[in-house]
């Protein structure tokens, strides 16, 4: 091996860290950006272009304008508190420019208007795609798997 | 220092980097494979020899098959629905082949058959070792620290 | 680019990745020995001088020892069983002595003696300092957003 194929073979090997890194703090930055409703950040993390976002009962959506609409009406209201919080992250690049992801979801969503709450477990399948330098989500699959909620009455009382 | 010992201690920090990645991504597949019910891919975790799992009143095991056997028994009836999500990883390299790990466990499960659910916190700590390129567990302690479960009965309500 | 330039800018780049880890690592440990009730390892994710603990209700702190003072006081208690789980990093570095942090955080505590339990979610920011190579907590503020919590009775009831 010559010094400069050398240097290359560390540069790639580099640059597979780097992007690891960045596409697990993009979906960090996904969903933080719906915990905060903030739904501009939320449509930034996918590609502008055809995107494949299947979210089942929510729905399936094939452009980012779509599913952000959606985000919209139901987790970015007032009386919705939502926790996304991301775990068990494997992020497997398949070359510079194309990535899967997998991940678990712990969810956890309070109506503070129905008295209600929900939490969550399910997992997402993702690719990523690296557009300009910036790794976005291409696309997503997300799928419930454990599910607990309740009501709570006037007086405090629970009903699962 | 000279151009090639330079680029040998550039090499050991990027495989250092590298291994804490990849023993992330082993635990995160353990976890994933627990709750996807996929016993062949939780034993692919551990090494084929002697290994040391101890995960107190579920049992100490010192092979594999011997801990995947009850995993199959307790954890992969259909009425079970688990949650296992890692957090808070310190990742500590012991050297190019060893490694120690320190983690917290988020577990939530419930019975659908028993109408009974339980979360439960705790942590591990876990040895590692890279055979034929790829890191395995060696060596695994859990131990239960923060539990919280109760029963739901035929109307919905809850008893701690 | 000359090799002593593109040699400088290879280490920059590892530095930068290693540097992001060890703050991963510095906040894992920091809620793990939270957890612990290890008040010495908790004083140790700071730096010593001057430093900035925003906790909102619990207090707004110029130095570690007066928020571990505290720390002592209310989570170290034998009848409280707290589980502090960092969620969604970001980390950016600012240069080689400085970075921010953006986490959010899955918090439940069990108070034993009050037979009460709560699930708190909130998010951190923060600013860690590389002081003699090890990176610190240099300044951190928390604030709660989702909060849910219940007493139990004598009976096994929940009031929320």
């Amino acid at each position: 091996m010559t010094a400069s194929s050398a240097m290359q073979s560390i540069r790639e090997r580099i640059e597979n860290l780097e992007s690891i890194e960045e596409i697990r703090q993009l979906k960090a930055r996904y969903w933080r950006s719906c915990d905060r409703k903030d739904h501009r950040a939320v449509l930034d993390c996918f590609i502008s272009g055809k995107v494949n976002i299947d979210y089942g009962p929510i729905g399936v959506f094939n452009n980012r304008e779509a599913f952000v609409k959606v985000f919209r009406e139901l987790g970015c209201r007032d009386n919705i508190v939502d926790m996304h919080h991301g775990a068990n992250p494997e992020i497997e690049l398949v070359d510079s420019h194309h990535a899967r992801g997998f991940w678990d979801l712990y969810f956890f969503t309070i109506d503070t208007d129905g008295r209600t709450f929900m939490q969550l477990g399910g997992r997402y399948e993702d690719r990523y795609l690296r557009l300009d330098g910036n790794w976005k989500i291409e696309s997503t699959r997300f799928v419930a798997v454990s599910r607990f909620g309740a009501s709570v009455d006037a007086a405090g009382s629970l009903t699962i």
